[in-house]
């Protein structure tokens, strides 16, 4: 496909390299914006440039934050007894969507998944072991999908620091085998880390 | 939905502004930014600013360029003679794209629509107007999509201008009634210019 110019062709090219969509909703999507007062391209352009650039992650615990250390980790009100190990950024989100959980989080930026390269050395574990030297955390909390990945990221991190005095638990499994955590409606999740259960080899 | 950074929730905020781009799509697309190096979101970022600051308009077709007159208004190997009307820049790429017009486009910037508020005098039609009076212009060629706002817009334009003495056609019907011009296959949109049809009243 010709473009009538090279403005208006880089943009769609970049556009389209985003996941889902391809060249013609990129083009959709870039005359759109043509048809938009200038501002809004510009702004939309600003805060992705910013995203990448003034986003910090927390030093405590990975997610994201506008500062050192984030909003959650830096609330005295929540207790640092409870950690709740999630995968990934849209989990902690889901999580105090539901309003259920008063203690601290941390991200582990994954789960263990060696068809995709990822092994537990690519993941924030041992910022789990920094937490559970301190001897404040008393209860360690799997949040993690119900799939085979994260069953498994589970069971490393289990094994790794079942030695230790901390007591696990899994998030209840309300929510069906297969399914991703972020899709899970607010009750059957806020529920599902209520009742969670003592964590053990075959659960 | 608590987002953990203002620039993330500015991100996902602005995304969202995308027509068919809900909050979970756009937080999914700002975390794949943040997960790609950095200099994917500032490319991105730039060429969305750039497209909006640096495009234009062809004085001519109304077309965009990345000069004052576009590429196909500017080539001299394209006949004056024959005036493709067209209600949009996808259009112009997508007859471009079958490689069997070699003349010269209008870009209307819409077509006539009284439920959508567009009456003729928001579309270029003084453009069509001050081409036909050079008395260059031998034939105008309509390629309006087959839907009822089409054929209004053609007809008006017909109207406008019967008493001068270009000749009216229109892109052949191949393409089913209902049907967008810009998702016609090249081949039967290729084959719907070549064999065009006179315009009259009832066609």
């Amino acid at each position: 496909m010709e473009y009538p110019s090279k403005v208006l062709a880089k943009a769609v090219d970049e556009i389209s390299g985003l996941p889902g969509i391809g060249k013609k909703s990129a083009l959709r999507l870039a005359l759109h914006l043509l048809k938009q007062p200038e501002s809004q391209a510009i702004a939309l352009g600003d805060s992705l440039k910013k995203l990448v650039t003034d986003i910090k992650y927390c030093r405590e615990c990975h997610n994201f934050s506008d500062s050192e250390v984030c909003d959650i980790c830096a609330n005295p009100k929540r207790t640092e007894e409870l950690l709740c190990v999630v995968e990934d950024v849209r989990d902690v989100m889901a999580i105090e969507n539901t309003g259920k959980f008063r203690g601290k989080y941390l991200v582990l930026g994954g789960k263990i998944s060696p068809m995709e390269g990822i092994g537990p050395n690519k993941l924030n574990i041992s910022s789990i072991e920094k937490k559970l030297e301190t001897g404040i955390v008393k209860e360690l909390i799997f949040a993690l999908s119900a799939t085979m990945e994260g069953d498994t990221t589970a069971y490393y991190i289990y094994k790794k620091f079942k030695s230790s005095t901390v007591r696990f638990s899994t998030i209840a499994r309300g929510i069906s085998v297969g399914d991703e955590l972020e899709y899970a409606d607010e009750i059957s999740l806020g529920r599902s880390i209520q009742n969670r259960l003592p964590y053990s080899e075959g659960s």
